[in-house]
Formats: structure tokens, sequence, C-alpha cells
């Protein structure tokens, strides 16, 4: 499975958290041969729930594993550093990450820790982060702790 | 309100996650003056939700907040990249520990990066971190992600 493959899977949830009225973000977690153990979206808005972001929810969507080491996270945007700091200490191997041109989380310290980044700067996914930022700044802010 | 009675706060909480089979951490935040916003506990066993750490669980139990800079994050046990990653991203102010001897997180790194650090090197926090790790070493090292 390519990353873009998997993009697709995070694009989906983030979509489906906007058609919910909530933060268009969304991730997935594979494990190495491309199965999906789980995928998620933001869920800020929609359940009240500071706690969720799209990275989270997919990871608790996984249930509980033994070893993250050989998964593959992805998720539309560049992972807060709440979402790489849950990347660094359950040692996920690898990172996709559609864009980071709205935002820019903690990849570069995930790469220095070892694990696998790949950005893919992908047009939705800008699209969708600038559009929703520029309709409710407020909520974004709140999002990533920006008072 | 002291560190220290903030700490009974999630001493409380932590055996109330180990009376329900669950692993012992706990975790509360208040605000400036005081007030508890939320409190919570490890509920990976309970839940099986491996995304429901101390510190996320009384991040959600508090609601959502728009300014996180003047509370204050109460953990039994030094928080872990996941919860580290949390609080730097929601700018929490300052962070209170009951210990780090049986486990040691990000607080130095929250530390350099301007989060007040309060370690009070809790016996009680030691001693029931000890017992937990002896008794159940596969669901502590699962909740950390060591293989």
């Amino acid at each position: 499975m390519t990353p873009e493959e998997m993009l697709e899977v995070a694009v989906a949830e983030a979509r489906k958290g906007l058609a919910e009225g909530g933060i268009p973000i969304g991730a997935a977690l594979f494990s190495a041969d491309g199965t999906l153990l789980g995928s998620g979206h933001n869920k800020r808005v929609q359940d009240d729930d500071p706690s969720v972001h799209g990275e989270t929810d997919a990871f608790r969507n996984a249930g509980r594993q033994r070893d993250y080491r050989s998964t593959i996270m992805v998720t539309t945007l560049s992972p807060c550093w709440y979402c790489s700091g849950l990347v660094r200490q359950f040692n996920i191997g690898a990172v996709v990450i559609g864009e980071s041109r709205t935002f820019t989380g903690g990849h570069d310290w995930l790469a220095e820790h070892g694990v696998g980044i790949t950005l893919l700067d992908d047009e939705r996914c800008v699209t969708m982060m600038e559009e929703f930022i520029t309709a409710r700044p407020e909520l974004w802010n709140e999002d990533i702790g920006v008072s």
C-alpha cells in the first residue's frame, strides 16, 4: 500500500468530520502489511471532547496493540505536540502526513527520534484546512491551544 | 491550594483506578485559584482503551477550555511523552508530579519549554507504582509502549 493510498483513508475521515460540523482532520493506523487497524477524526465539536484529535481517535479505534514499531500512522495534517507525543511514546514506526503548510507540529522532532516521516504536501488537504481556518478561526485556535 | 493538596485528588483517582483493576495513575486539572476543573485516571483496562492515560482523562473531564496557560495539571507519575505533548500543545502552565522514580517521561523537556514543574517525590505514589509494576509488568510495559 502506498502512502498516497493510506492518505485516502485519512482524507475520508477528515471529510466525515467536516460533514459532521467538526474540525476536518483525519487519521488512520495501518500495520506494516497495509492492514487498516483503526481510523478516526477530530471530535472536539461532535463529542464536545478536547482530547479527541484525529490521531488519538485512530489510535483508540485500533484498540490495544502490543507493539507499534512496525505500524504506520497516516494523518491529513502535521501532528501537533499531543499527537507527536503519542507517536513517540508508543514507538509508532512511521508517520505519513498530508500537509504541513497550514500547521507544523512535531514531525521534525519525531524524525530526530527515528520515526520515518513522509510528507506528501497534498493539495486537497491544504485547501480543506485553509477553508476551515478561514471559516472558523476561533475553533481552530481552540484546537491547537492558541489563546 | 498547595501542590500537596492538589496531589491528593490525583492519588484518590489512582487508587480508584487500582480498585477497578486498572493501572494506578491519576491526574487532575486545576485552575489558578485552585478550582478543580476535572480529574481522571488511566482506563486502559477498564475501557479497553489505550488512549486514556491519567492526564488525558483529566483533560477530557475538564471539558473544553479556552485558555490553559494558568491551569495546573497534577499527576501521580511523571507524564509520558503522550501526556507531555498534551501539556505543551495546550500551553498548560504548570505540572505537579507525584513521583518520577519508577518512570521518567518528558517533564524536563516541558521545563525547557517554560512549563513550571514541581516534583514532590511522594512515597505513596512510588510504592503504589512499584507494587503495580511488580505485579503486572506486562500491563505496565503495554501502557508505555515497551515491547
